[in-house]
């Protein structure tokens, strides 16, 4: 198994919803990523008993994390502990790609 | 608590060993930055029980995993599966920055 890639080469688009990939996935982890072109919106949900990672890595987005509104650019680590809604919105012009960590991960 | 921040206001360094801190620490999984100055070293080492992702931010480090080593740059995701050993060199000449999780973080 490969332990060392670049994000760049897994990113895409999705017409419908947005895109998402499995990058990796560990026995108490799932790493992912997800684009977001413009408008997209990955609407709010939650993890019961698992702890979710975004790192924006490309973009902008108006993430929601519990009852917090906020706009998060590339560079920031935006975390949803267990059991808290969670949801992004690409609002800007470009693309928004995120890379994702769930842990435990979806079984 | 605050659940979006810059890794970039939480980057430093230090003179002995590397510096690290920790950003988030959840209840599946602890999320840290770690910053290499030139010629520091993280020691392999092993974590049972525990998958550990570094997600390379800035500069370039040469990782090992198991058995594979590699130079890996910034927008590189390097995974270390629980129990594999693991570490990483700074041998350029900038700081190598480095987002970590290790899932579940250490009690």
């Amino acid at each position: 198994m490969n332990h060392i890639l670049d994000w760049r080469a897994h990113a895409g688009s999705a017409a419908e919803k947005f895109y998402k990939t499995t990058l990796w996935q560990g026995e108490h982890v799932m790493v992912g990523l997800n684009c977001l072109e413009p408008n997209q919106t990955q609407g709010l949900h939650s993890h019961q008993g698992a702890d979710k990672l975004y790192f924006v890595l490309e973009g902008e987005g108006k993430f929601t994390i519990g009852n917090e509104e906020r706009t998060a650019i590339a560079g920031a680590l935006v975390v949803a502990p267990a059991g808290i809604a969670h949801g992004v919105t690409n609002m800007s012009g470009a693309r928004l790609s995120l890379l994702v960590a769930i842990a435990p991960g979806p079984k």
